[in-house]
């Protein structure tokens, strides 16, 4: 008996985390508990090495070191948090996943994608997620958005103070994964108002799980 | 022009510390500039991934994930410390380093050796040490020394914190991987004096580098 697996992808400023709040209650309301994670990050271990991939360092940080340390942090996330929750049958949200590798390290570090996929075979071993939600946005809309915040926030993290040509790259390596899995992946217009997309997030659930309670896997 | 790079390997109490000392003195006797620095560590973001790794914590590590954290420091310390001085010239002392993954987190996790190598690859390339000591003792005798010491400061790391046969298991592949690599290796016996100790260790640099000062290296 295991849980379904959802993760959330998107760039900057596709309004992930409103639509995340959203899916919980929807998820909930079906009497299923549910478990909302973040990446790179969910365990107090994680969270640290977030802090050392997000904060700007006068040290140059190695695209290879950043590759391991997001999946040295997936892997104590996946085996203290996502698949003990996974086992006892709850729906687990997570606000990026291995997808984000993918489309940040390779797409927009361009690493090697033959890595990545070495490495995610050693940390998950079979796992994938069930669903994957990209919010998808022209860079002119998320930019603006994300930049709005970063204004207000007064900061940017090592990845906010990328270039545009690398969120383009981001936004082509994620569109390009939702093109190899069709199955797994549903892309949804984050142009749309809240509401539309909120709509469209529960249909692709609807269409996709059929039932978010536990059903037996292979 | 490439300058030296010796590693030193060991498990706990075989006197690595005092030899390293010596060692540098006697390299910079020579006239050669010397960078000694250590694993995992030596760069600002290394040095945070290793309290990460040696800090005992109640969320488990994962022995995946401490085998990426080892593999992101030596990154950032590769290509921020390492790498820069050899290519100026001078020689680097490295207190431990991949030879100690095969013997810490292969030998003594019994993580497979095949993935530690496919890690290797990815991070390092093809650059090996020029000369690795091993400093050697049964465990009866580095065991009462290691343990002398961490009574003495009052705490202990969570590699101290193993029983017995991981250290065991960590010797043996330290020893296989010697026998198998016989060129590059030196093996010293540290159940001698200090004195014999650093003279093996002496005798072995004049015997497998011939001479320290940078020579031109395909």
């Amino acid at each position: 008996m295991h849980g379904k697996f959802i993760t959330i992808e998107g760039g900057e400023g596709v309004g992930k985390s409103t639509q995340i709040g959203r899916l919980k209650d929807f998820v909930a309301g079906q009497g299923v508990e549910v478990v909302v994670t973040r990446e790179p990050g969910g365990t107090h271990r994680a969270e640290r090495i977030r802090e050392l991939l997000l904060e700007t360092s006068d040290e140059p940080m190695p695209s290879t070191c950043e590759l391991l340390l997001m999946f040295a942090a997936r892997s104590t996330h996946l085996e203290n948090v996502i698949q003990p929750a996974l086992a006892r049958g709850a729906c687990v949200i997570c606000d990026r996943f291995t997808d984000a590798t993918y489309a940040y390290q390779g797409g927009g570090r361009n690493l090697s994608t033959e890595n990545i996929a070495t490495l995610e075979r050693m940390v998950q071993g079979t796992l994938r997620p069930d669903l994957t939600l990209l919010l998808d946005a022209p860079l002119d809309i998320s930019a603006a958005r994300a930049s709005a915040r970063n204004t207000a926030a007064g900061t940017s993290d090592r990845f906010e103070q990328e270039r545009r040509d690398f969120f383009e790259r981001v936004r082509a390596a994620y569109l390009d994964r939702a093109r190899q899995e069709p199955k797994r992946f549903a892309v949804i217009d984050a142009t749309e108002s809240l509401e539309a997309v909120t709509v469209a997030i529960q249909q692709a659930i609807a269409e996709r799980l059929l039932k978010l309670s536990p059903a037996p896997r292979s």
